[in-house]
């Protein structure tokens, strides 16, 4: 299968590469053959194209079987009066490829729960499957400016339509069904007419096709409280763009290491994009102190969702836990014993060493 | 000074009479006199009026010095299809008085601190006042839906101008000198075209005016994490409408007591519109278990705001604290011991006894 890599900025390149070794290794394992093949995306693409999701990128992605990204932007590229910004790429690849559904597990490893800012009692057993609608919104929705001085004005449109909500909601049901046959649907449709459609259209998706599966609906406010008081209550959760945008964030803070946390970006069909939740942390580039492992745990998602190796993917899961349980710490996650951390190549070594 | 009471719903009606016992008490103390008179909002206006706010209590509104509302809503009033919710009520008062600032105080009672679902360690030290803008933004946008079938679209437009952003800077900006002099002001700038603006005016005010204050910028994903992970880094923030939603109902959870938490929501001059930040809690209405000193605290917040009586704020928020300290607990903050819990009357009788 063809697998195109997307390294992009900072610490992207570093903790791709683990991740390539890691699927290398796999492939030796079970017999299989990846062709890899790298490109542009982010900062290092407007360095050297001037736009950050070059064509032949785009070209690239269509025809790969899946897409495996390390991360983009930074510093370099802040500018707020520059033409374009390493986002922008990110924004325009999940539209090109229609990749809709941003799928987040949020899941704790037992040892390392007592990172979490949160009080142990709270946070134990928390393992939520989120769905973030991630191809409209109010992120595609139309904008602009009128009027000048201190009337100047700017508006973005969040728009969703019947198909659009209907699609992420079958998907994160269908979803819910493997699990703990669980959904909510966060929406703030007390306030905002999309919503409002959302809501009344979720309903009808699952009364009308799920009506196996238990359903309820939370306010967005709410369930920014909900992630911090009883996190552990939910399963699989489908929102809004904009919404999954901030609670996935927040969500994301409480296994305690952002550094184990990957993510999916699926469509209909086509390839999927697979990433680290985590940023291009710039400040640590290049110092082989990265952590590789949620990059590599998106990995095991790609083989999963888009190349159907669910053995091959438990089989890196269960090697990621292996090495967390070995004790095997980059420093991210040493937090007061540095002395034993690891680097970012000896933490893939040791999955790959796992694996054989 | 005459002052409307909007006990609303559920609740509501409870906690604003111990409110109000308690501003006697302090009228009686310090020999002012306050005029009290109540009007409806939210769904008990429905029922009587069919409107959830009807014009007697407009007008009451505006001629009073300030306003001290319960809470409104409830299953009652929860059916989708209604014409009107009692919601409805609380965004037009806040469009009729000009509210455009709403002030979220995130403070930890020492003694209720082992009751935050963040580790101590984490949440020690938590003390910020969140700005959040109130009268714009995506919540009175345009809106509206269009085509049908799986077509069908819903919209609405997130606006702000130049002048919306400098007046709740502004306000923010100066509490910020009045505390740690440290104003954050968190946006969406890397996707939305209102943020951009946001983020650009804003710049432009603490530049100009505000040199002094130290000034930063973060993305609202971010900020979901910072709030669970730094909560004690931050000082003032200030942020749109719909993210300053999201936000502050997140932070509420902090200080694990969600009844203790009040807010104040101010424009330019006229009265302002005080009240707790929790719900209309109808499972328990009428149970006197509800805690009375969110509301408690937010007549605190009335006297400094709209009053201008600020010792007499800080003799409510000193016989809060004492209360506190004593041990007395409402159910909400009783935790394990219900045994000893004490009623909302008892609560607020307390109060008023330490004014004496
Ligand atoms: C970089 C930014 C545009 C992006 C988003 O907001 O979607 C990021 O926060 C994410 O969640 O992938
Ligand atoms: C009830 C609702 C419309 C309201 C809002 O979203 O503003 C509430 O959540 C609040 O924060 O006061």
């Amino acid at each position: 299968s063809s697998i195109v890599l997307l390294p992009g900025d900072g610490i992207g390149p570093e903790i791709v590469e683990q991740a390539r070794l890691v699927l290398l290794k796999v492939a030796e394992r079970f017999g299989h053959t990846f062709d890899f093949s790298s490109h542009q995306i982010g900062g290092i693409a407007i360095d050297e194209t001037g736009d950050p999701l070059p064509q032949p990128t785009i070209d690239a992605c269509r025809n790969a079987a899946a897409i495996l990204l390390g991360a983009v932007g930074g510093p370099k590229w802040d500018d707020p009066s520059a033409k374009t910004r390493p986002e922008a790429g990110l924004l325009k690849i999940r539209k090109e490829l229609g990749l809709f559904a941003n799928l987040r597990p949020i899941k704790l490893f037992d040892e390392l729960a007592d990172a979490s800012p949160l009080r142990a009692d709270i946070v134990k057993g928390t393992d939520i499957l989120f769905f973030r609608e991630l191809t409209g919104g109010i992120y595609f929705g139309e904008s602009g400016t009128s009027g000048s001085g201190e009337e100047e004005t700017a508006f973005q449109s969040m728009t969703y339509s019947v198909s659009e909500v209907k699609r992420i909601v079958r998907m994160a049901a269908q979803a819910a069904r493997g699990r703990s046959n669980r959904l909510t649907s966060v929406d703030k449709a007390n306030v905002l007419e999309p919503s409002r459609l959302w809501r009344r259209v979720a309903a009808e998706v699952m009364a009308n096709e799920f009506a196996d599966v238990q359903y309820d609906v939370v306010l967005v406010d709410s369930m920014a409280m909900h992630l911090i008081n009883r996190p552990s209550e939910f399963d699989v959760v489908v929102t809004g763009n904009m919404f999954g945008d901030i609670l996935t964030d927040e969500a994301s803070m409480l296994p305690g290491s952002l550094g184990m946390l990957p993510s999916a970006s699926l469509g209909d069909g086509g390839p999927g994009l697979y990433e680290p939740i985590h940023g291009s942390a710039p400040d640590i580039a290049g110092k082989s102190v990265a952590n590789p492992l949620a990059t590599i745990l998106a990995a095991a998602m790609m083989l999963r969702h888009s190349l159907g190796l669910t053995e091959e993917a438990e089989a890196i899961e269960k090697a990621v836990a292996g090495v967390i349980t070995d004790g095997l710490r980059t420093p991210d996650l040493a937090r007061g014993d540095q002395s034993k951390s690891v680097s970012t190549e000896e933490m893939g070594a040791a999955v790959v060493a796992k694996l054989a």
